[in-house]
């Protein structure tokens, strides 16, 4: 049981992340907490993220929406846009995702957030 | 320009929360901050939640999700769960949204939010 | 030293939050922990919030300000609008502070933070 | 391997909670989200607080410790600080742990925390 | 109206933040949500912030609070004390606004935002 | 009595966070908030984590907690780990901690947290 989820949860983890992030979250964790990567691995992405319900696309955006309001977690932020964006969302979605949340997170975590979406979107353009 | 803000706001606010939240909004702050109410009506509502390039539906479960992660925004969980319903999300659509953050906002904050939806569910059912 | 602190602490507590504010503080804390009443009284209101350089007045809107943005302190946005109006604030520059963090703190924050300077308004007017 | 966690998550739930949480969780859950409680029990409670390497009762005063600087998380500051009583916790190094915070997670949500504190203890003495 | 909105609220941009701020703030959205700054020119300052009732002084000593608590807006804070320098804000008045968020903050908070600041009168002395 | 909290302050702080500690402190905030320095030494060291009920390493444990959990406190997280092992706690006990608030500081927070302390013991190790 334990096996299936890792196996679905490094299948997603790479479909929305790109090819090598299971890998390379492993790799980061292993001199330190291992169990750390299991746990992303097996619970949050093949336990939580392959749920059916509600579709990735739409888990994205809601992950974004979430770690802007968290305000601290810009490179989450950047990480979950990508995600979206493999998940076929579109940039004008992203963009009013964040936008939304104008008046609930507030100005500088929203502003902070389009800038690193815009970061992300030029150097997504420049390769 | 304003007036027509107002009035787009205050049709998608009654639509998504009820036919009397517009009123009810502008009675609360009357006889505090009228201003408040304004820019909710116009601003949040007619400006940022009517724009196209996102669909309602999706527009609420983010908000929903920004909400959760506040923590402290338990009311507003619950007013915007409603409005998600009135959206055409689902249940299942909205249960998952609030899963979905367990990784990102925390156990208490997802725990008192299932709390807070599961009161809604069964206050409409019970109507 | 700490005497002196702990005078001026309890008098500018007591003028600024009615005049058994500190006694009360002292009672509350007595069964589960006295240092947290000795550090508010000595420490917050005789060494930080007697300092000069700033008007008490400022000083409770900045404090109000914080109240609001920490999203879960609306006991303590009320007590500090209350220390506002004692120290001369108007209400206007109450409203004014919490209506301008709208686009920082949020509109969950803004709205239940003027709901609750609302109800002590109301109070005050009908004593 | 599920089962595994889940009864050791079941057995440290009900052991530092009361006897009857695992069901009460499982009851509350049932009619809006089954699978929150299967987290809470299989992973949080079966697979990290269960984990060697840190003593439960130091386990937790460091949950005490998140939920007081969460703010938002008052029941929670409750129920872990019964836990940590069920631990071998003493009163005293509760206080300690929320007072230790006031320089951190401020003055306000270590004061909302004592008071949840202090309630627990009086009806506790008073079975 | 909202032309007028739109010319007060980069007036006030541009003597608050430096004679370019509303140019750049609206270059730098250009190619990624120039909704945003519209909304931050129009909405945040010439609505909210150009409002009577709180002086201009103040009202920046009220954002920096703000941005101090939410722990994750340094750069804000760093904005806003820069602001409340060119509102007449005197650096006595700035240190005591932050200083006095010790007890609601957190100590983290405050001291990455006096560092912040502190980096910021340098520069400006270094002029 | 402030003299002593002083004496006491500073020979914690450079016991726990390295020799010159204190020093280093007095010196960054001379030149904007001699106050922050001497709160921070006289009242966080020497008053609050000085007490008796609660041992230093456990204080310890319970500040990373309370800093992972604030999210924008990375260089925090840091400083009290390295407090952590000045005080005897171990690498393990420390991972343990962070990962023991994945569920409730979030994910986002714990592999900031993780990364922060990675850094940290690889750098003590080359030394």
């Amino acid at each position: 049981m334990s096996q299936e989820l890792r196996e679905r949860g490094l299948e997603l983890l790479n479909r929305l992340h790109g090819g090598h992030t299971g890998a390379a979250m492993v790799a980061e964790m292993a001199g330190i907490c291992p169990a750390f990567a299991d746990m992303t691995i097996e619970w949050a992405f093949g336990g939580v993220m392959s749920r059916p319900g509600l579709d990735l696309a739409t888990r994205q955006l809601v992950l974004v929406a979430s770690c802007v309001t968290l305000g601290s977690a810009m490179p989450q932020v950047r990480a979950h846009a990508e995600a979206a964006l493999a998940a076929g969302v579109t940039r004008t979605q992203l963009v009013e995702t964040i936008l939304q949340l104008t008046f609930y997170a507030g100005g500088p975590a929203v502003r902070n957030s389009l800038v690193a979406l815009k970061d992300l979107l030029e150097e997504e353009n420049g390769q």
